[in-house]
């Protein structure tokens, strides 16, 4: 519960924790996208903000003078979410909103007391739980309001594990590594692993429909979730935690990915599953982006789909290689081992099978025949181990690129196998597109890593020399071109970053003006007063 | 599109097809249950209902004078789903409520122009796929409106597959049978096979989330639809042709199981798998309903269930057999086989694997491995032909029970394994003190069908004498008792029949005062006028 600079109130994850580009990147960096300008970040005190606003005296009392936070370095940290806009904003010292103060509930029904407070006095409320965002989900935006009051969840605990059923109901508070201690202690997993899983809480997962590295296997946590519970300020929904209802729409589809907009998530049951005792993870190399795709298409629509399934493209598979410093003496050696398999370059996929060790032998041995034939070439576990290694890093390595003075930053999107190859050239296209036309020479690259039967998503990564004092608008042109570019091509924009305040503008895209009616409806009903998450979500008028 | 004869108009599917007890069958049927007392029917020209109140004149400019129907057949063939009380209704030929009209547009278009139409005049809607609802999905109910317009949606046809993705776009008044024809010609099928298959549509399997029997294995169909289409007088509802989003509160989860409250669902994409080479269905003895359980439970948390797993109690076992004829002999030879296996009696298990020859082979080993440690005893492939050959009968036999004086019915629950045998004891001694206290001798049978890692499904069928005269009054004593029994235990009010009228007075339990307001929210802004399908779904103020 301590303030004190256990993560960084500026990046990602601990303090302590740092990431080192070897000489070898930095090289390559500066040789392909030029001289960067390293940023010095400001100190926490000098970060500059609105003054906090008094929050009305009947909110003060149902938290308790004691239960509001309203310090200065207790705002940063709940004053944006961990995109790359946060992070210039955070790092420049230029928050243009942070909460008035903090309130930190420790039972439902303080939430559902400080709500009915916020409704009456006319406050904005925003749901905090790991501050992960990376789409504005957490920005303290007041909307018609007098004030925000940003309710940090982190005491809304507790993990019960119904050992027969496997399923466990934990508190929206509870972080991914804690959830995975408390349900390893019994036996069982969530198998949610996404790439905010040291940082984000269950809460979280549930209101953004967060998707894990594993998803292929366990399921995206939507997937996971049996039955929730939320407070609105309209009163506490409680869906029956049964395995599956026909009981009209269902209302559980409709708090997950809610955003925070309608109520505050307190606890979700969801589908647990053995630990696995075996984890195993393998790299293969396929020719090119088409062909492993069809890999991955063919795997899932046979009904082989490993736990994990990630396809990188040439870019990402060179890229990567380089940013890890095995871009010399190892790749030399792989491209030697490729030659000799007749192949040059191509695309690494990542397939990873967990379970009991019959299961994994078994499991694998499918898949391993279906990727034989689509002529991927195994690398065995050394790559797999290396993704293991990392799979929570990008984060770290965004915050040393940052350093560096790049710009770095990630997008998603998902269609059907048949359109998938056009959507990637689109969004690629337009990605580098505006970043050359601003100047700066971009690496764009992507990956596939939630496959399903009828397609998969698309994650893009994109870098480029920062222009300093124009972060923001450099990063606004091109994830907009990107955007745009989704829609055209009649992609989600957002397989499974959520919508947000980045997102919201393309929602009338997305659902068309009757599903965007239907969502303002529910919202007046759940949250007359619109106190809840203003600003996220749904498109402006 | 001939109105003539070719289905019963008073029971279930063709008229030649006849579904005939032998003398045994109802042999055992009087000595358990009493002498029944068989009822006449009356004919189609006799059947009493409200007499047709005109269309006002701009609905009828819509549709076309040759588009509406109104003929005394034409009403009385929509007047009524497929549920015991709609066949009591129609058989002794009191309908309290008909439509005033049937319109059959033939368009997206033309469905919103009736809308709009209805919506302006104050003409209650009905949307009307196969008439299979039983739950009073279709009743003519005008709510506060002049006049009720059936619109039977078997005009909207077509289906177009997307092989490279797996999935097809099928029009909402394609039946089954039809759906899966034409998918069978590019080599598809969409694996959707309810007991309800040979007569319902498309859309109504979207409107009600039906399940099919196969579920375990493909999905439920609500999980096979990636994206809808849905005209509500408020406009048309379109959501992403995508593989998944997250996007916000899922839409499409809204449309599906809005039994046509919010618009009628015009098209449907859903996946679709390669059609199976191979079917084989097999029986198993199992001790009793308990280690069954525990069998189907082990295989659905180790990842090895069946396409199909259906689990009959010891009662359901013993009474299908007797039906079937099989009471006498062939019981007689399955126990003495059982004996020497060291079993009497129990409960049949059947088990059944789809795909291509060696997934089968696969996937059945270690289905077997699992079974056989729950001391599952194989009876081999014909248990699992004569299943295969019912799975469509239950309607026809229900046909021939009623001519011969029975009430027959079934309902249906569904709950997590922990709380699955108190719910399972509950429903059916609810059942039976309902019937018994009528003074009805009852047969309360139940299987487990739809299986999931944390729960299943519970099917109750319940046969009894019916009083004459009181046939309504009885079934109503009997459902009640049973809803209730479900209430009390926190299991839902439904796992695939929906929601209708019969259960809407559960809905306020299911889902909460909340969760009704929401629904009402979605309702009032997608039909302000209150149009769609009044009396379904949303229970009373």
């Amino acid at each position: 519960m301590s303030e004190t600079g256990v993560t960084k109130w500026w990046g990602w994850g601990d303090e302590a924790r740092r990431l080192t580009l070897p000489d070898s990147a930095r090289a390559m960096l500066r040789a392909e996208l030029g001289e960067a300008e390293p940023v010095a970040r400001v100190e926490l005190d000098q970060v500059a903000m609105p003054e906090a606003r008094a929050l009305p005296g009947p909110v003060v009392d149902v938290a308790g003078e004691r239960g509001i936070l309203v310090s200065h370095e207790q705002r940063v940290r709940r004053a944006a979410g961990r995109g790359y806009p946060d992070l210039v904003r955070l790092r420049t010292g230029r928050l243009a909103a942070a909460p008035d103060a903090i309130a930190l509930p420790g039972s439902e029904a303080q939430v559902a007391a400080l709500l009915a407070a916020c409704e009456s006095a006319g406050v904005a409320v925003v749901p905090f739980g790991g501050g992960t965002s990376v789409v504005g989900g957490v920005e303290a935006i007041a909307g018609p309001h007098a004030a925000v009051l940003c309710l940090d969840l982190r005491r809304l605990r507790g993990a019960e594990v119904d050992p027969v059923s496997m399923t466990a109901t934990i508190g929206a508070g509870v972080r991914g590594p804690e959830a995975e201690t408390a349900l390893a202690a019994e036996g069982f997993t969530l198998g949610h692993f996404p790439q905010s899983f040291e940082q984000a809480t269950i809460g979280g997962f549930a209101a953004t429909r967060s998707a894990g590295q594993a998803s292929s296997g366990y399921g995206r946590f939507d997937e996971l979730v049996t039955s929730l519970r939320m407070v609105c300020p309209a009163g506490l929904l409680v869906t029956r935690a049964v395995p599956h209802t026909a009981a009209g729409p269902a209302l559980r589809e409709l708090a997950l990915g809610s955003e925070g907009t309608l109520g505050v998530i307190t606890s979700v049951t969801a589908r647990v599953r053995p630990a696995p005792a075996e984890r195993r993870y393998e790299g293969f190399m396929v020719a090119d982006f088409e062909s492993g795709s069809d890999a991955l298409r063919e795997l899932a629509q046979r009904g082989a789909l490993p736990d994990v399934a990630r396809l990188s493209d040439g870019e990402e598979t060179r890229v990567s290689m380089a940013l890890a410093g095995t871009g010399g003496a190892t790749r030399a050696a792989l491209d030697g081992y490729l030659r000799l398999r007749r192949r040059t370059g191509g695309c690494m996929l990542i397939a990873g099978w967990e379970g009991d060790r019959e299961d994994v032998e078994r499991r694998r041995a499918v898949s391993l025949r279906i990727l034989r034939s689509a002529g991927a070439v195994s690398l065995g576990t050394r790559p797999g181990a290396a993704w293991e290694h990392g799979r929570y890093q990008g984060p770290f390595l965004r915050d040393e690129l940052m350093d560096l003075g790049y710009l770095v930053e990630t997008l998603e999107t998902a269609h059907t196998w048949t359109r998938l190859p056009d959507l990637y050239r689109a969004v690629g296209d337009a990605l580098r597109r505006s970043l050359e036309a601003g100047g700066t020479a971009p690496i764009v690259m992507c990956h596939v890593s939630h496959v399903y039967r009828d397609g998969a998503s698309l994650y893009f990564t994109f870098i480029a020399r920062a222009r300093p004092g124009e972060e923001i608008e450099q990063w606004r042109a091109a994830k907009q071109a990107a955007c745009e570019a989704i829609v055209a091509n009649e992609g989600t924009i957002t397989h499974h970053h959520a919508v947000g305040v980045d997102h919201a503008p393309y929602m009338r895209a997305e659902v068309g003006e009757v599903g965007v009616e239907a969502l303002r409806a529910l919202k007046e009903r759940l949250d007359p007063a619109g106190v809840m998450n203003p600003g996220k979500l749904l498109p402006g008028a």
